[in-house]
């Protein structure tokens, strides 16, 4: 049977009640490049980006995530992908082109826990202007030209109040996602799971939080470096700049070392990270962490996310 | 139709003349692990391998390349390949499980270039004892125990004097290669191609050369660490050695931040790198880089490996 | 008038309940050299220290610091400090040549805070022995030999419960230290100071602990390593062993980016640390942190060692 | 003897033909903040330095440097010197206050190599305004600004067609300076010589060159930066600019990691670099170097500077 296949994470719609703020955060303080606004939003990437964007601003009334765009591995996929997800009673919803400036047609459809993905396969990869453009063939923008300057958008990390074993059923049934490593609580039952279509470790995290405000929630989007001395450098970008961050840290799940630092306007984390490893087994065998081994996996050495109040802020999703 | 699928670069069989020197470098400088001793074969990998071996080590007469190893997606993908390539007239060898150590049964055949590959999916992923091992589940040795210290096998980059054409034809065609990025020669010939099956820029590196003094050659085998530094780290290690080598550079194509030394046993050129990018589009528009670009391409910055008359010696493959 | 002047800080002199392990820890964890091994002394230094050491490790019934010794910057400036010190009512004892290996006759007094002060001038700089001496003529072993692998000892800091500012008193005019930072109270007391005889931010710091247990206490000697990233690379080395420690972070104060281990022989702490900046101006006007500047002054980013009990601990010095 | 005594270099007066270009290069490619631009000479100082300028740009008609400024360090070792100078048969000439903003009364003489030396003592350090001014307050201006950013200003690199045993003599005996490392020719002459009144490798570093087109000539200058790192990443800034440069290496000599750039608008090289070691040792043996050492001397590992044509160009001063 031929099975539709996600090939990657493209980007996340974030909706800003501060739209001057969080361009300022993504855009001078994190360093992201504007490809383009258009209609009042706003389209960013990274310098080592490929397509269009991995982030657009949009202003409105509260921080929150529109939607997480993910694109699929061949034109066919996003109608194979329709078609599946209706006939397991998934609710899809057809986009028109261009509704996202520069993306072809899409669907969204909402997760078991209630969080928007959206699927797409065309999408512009814009040739970026003279001055701006690398004098590398295979790189979209010149580096390090401002702030922090990461090379890439990485993953998501979304909090769910709904029973997550729903939503890793449906990520690995519904949409190809394999299980890489997961957190079991002492009643057996999986609490977090990292999760991915491609060598990442994980293209998205999901975490149980019974207690999350609201159904769907987004802890962190998270954009790579390509050494761990560029995260201690943002780390230095940032005090300057007079934002606070939690880390640098090494987490034991994902081998990722870490900074994690808010945008002022959305309230929306970004994880800074380096480091991390590839999975190229076919036959990977999820590493499962104990809540006995939860410190370690969540804090290897550094700054620990556990022991900040603020590390449980959330934004909808 | 149901198509076979390479899933990644497994290991490279090494002969070595001097394997007491080989061993040497391999362990104690480059500071890969050794898994087993088997029959004279010594398997080794690096702390962040988690196959039982990426590189072997066996005396013989001269240092040359037995087989460059891959493993498929499937277990069924390994008849699926000897079937494919026997139908298109590529003579397809048996070999039988345990042949190398760890390893399940495996087919052995040769590309136009006559590089031989095989292709095998069941491997044992050894459990390292207590003391060796990682405190880190999802890592397979305690990092940075000895000398450089990488953390991952990456990519082979083998030398023809046949048509590459053929070869470049071949790996997309009966196996499944995408070429990422490829330098043009003034006749319009592809005379270098990167090519790979993960997300990495290559897996795979084919150039040609029509001198070299036998049909397939091996140019050299890459090791990957997490950092920049650590590649200054490791040229600091191998001058107190007293081991020459070429680099540090960052090369334009692959953007690998670079350093090239030899195994004074066996010939086999190591590549000690970081950096490089990821490719998850599935639509990637492969690189070319024309004559006029090769030397931007060959060397972004720092010592070119084009200058030294040591980086043309090639060992036998 | 002749004014006798301190050239550098020298060495500690360490006591130890257990050798093994502290041998275990400073060797082969940290990755000093062993110099050599006299009357049950073992005599330690980094690969880029000059000196015979800059560490001693004797067995002893608890882990104590005997002495922290200083070399003075010309030969007649040990009677010079001599004369001074007894003039100034400071006891002043002389210890003849080779009671500690290496050294010439050196003279031994009390802070006002009670920790024992070495000076001396005369100290072997022994060639290492091939296979172990640098390639590089002006280091003095191979670098990246084992473990963490710092570069050179760098300074101690100091507890007491004593009236500090007798002590700051007794450093600036006494031994012609220069306060280069400091941190005051509401009561407009200096309760830490750092203190250089070198452009180092401090060659010792001083801080007043009031309720420490004895009136002489040490918080920690640190070593320092060229990269932050060598920090990073510490704490990967460092949980793979099952050592704990504080960090990584950045202080404020002398801008270090550290890491906090302790010796489990001795109970000695290490600080691991890169950065830092050098003072070459002479009329440095010392930096003031007031009891409201310390948190960033502690802790610029990262793990704080104000939060940790731990960091509490001292040792008798 | 009451002796006067040089504590640091404090700057370089540059003249360019293109001072449009120079301060392009300076302040944007390398990074460089400017402290104030008066009467067509711009003040520029890297974010750790401390004093008024460690760098001045004026127009002129070709690239040349005027004077190499150094701070003394007492105020009267101004006079000091200007009395030993004259009594040893050295021209000296008093430059009023302010005559370069920001600094007091200084004098000017020249070396047997006729190279022009500025001594001061009195010199400004200006408050750097809210918005630039770092929120560390050891710390001038917020780090990472803008371009390459090293930390602070570190030494210059001269060549002399005149006889350099004098100039090498003239700065030990005349000036404080110690000989720290040196190259002698097959004919038993230093014809390179590496010297310092601070802890540093050199402050100074002083070529024989009898084939320079005129007797005083400037090889380059040179910025630090606390991390190996820094300097790979510059190599990428310079790239992206279209700035070609020698490296990355590291000399044996000095144990520095550098990258050789040279400002387009005056022609005068910087060396951007890390690394290097202190020398606190007050009897410092001379490091000395042979011809045949030399070339490990020069390059340790990476990009000569020896094979580079380029390298050989230098400016008049």
């Amino acid at each position: 049977m031929f099975l539709p296949e996600i090939a990657k994470l493209g980007h996340v719609a974030l909706v800003t009640p501060d739209l001057e703020k969080s361009l300022w955060f993504f855009r001078d303080v994190i360093g992201l490049e504007v490809t383009e606004e258009v209609d009042e939003t706003i389209y960013l990437r990274a310098w080592g980006d490929f397509e269009h964007h991995s982030l657009s601003l949009t202003a409105g009334e509260k921080g929150y995530v529109d939607h997480i765009g993910w694109r699929t591995k061949r034109p066919e996929d996003v109608e194979g992908f329709a078609r599946l997800l209706t006939k397991a009673g998934t609710e899809v919803k057809w986009i028109e082109a261009e509704t996202e400036r520069g993306q072809g047609v899409a669907i969204r459809f909402q997760l078991p826990s209630q969080h928007t993905f959206e699927l797409y396969y065309d999408v512009e990869k814009p040739v970026v202007e003279e001055g701006r453009r690398s004098v590398l063939k295979n790189q979209t923008y010149k580096s390090w030209n401002r702030g922090v300057s990461p090379r890439r958008f990485d993953h998501v990390n979304i909090h769910t109040s709904t029973d997550a074993s729903l939503t890793y059923e449906f990520l690995e049934n519904q949409l190809g996602f394999k299980m890489r490593e997961f957190l079991k609580d002492d009643d057996n039952q999986t609490i977090a799971g990292w999760m991915s279509v491609t060598p990442l470790v994980h293209d998205v995290a999901v975490l149980s939080k019974p207690q999350a405000p609201t159904p769907a929630r987004l802890h962190h989007i998270a954009y790579w470096s390509d050494n761990m001395q560029d995260i201690l450098r943002a780390a230095d970008i940032l005090k300057e700049q007079g934002i606070n961050f939690i880390g640098p840290g090494k987490h034991g799940i994902s081998q990722a070392m870490y900074l994690y630092v808010m945008d002022p306007g959305s309230g929306c984390r970004v994880e800074l990270f380096s480091g991390g490893y590839l999975i190229f087994e076919p036959d990977w065998d999820p590493i499962e962490w104990t809540m006995e081994e939860r410190s370690v996996g969540n804090t290897y050495w550094g700054e620990s996310v556990q022991d900040k109040p603020e590390n449980n802020i959330t934004i909808e999703a």
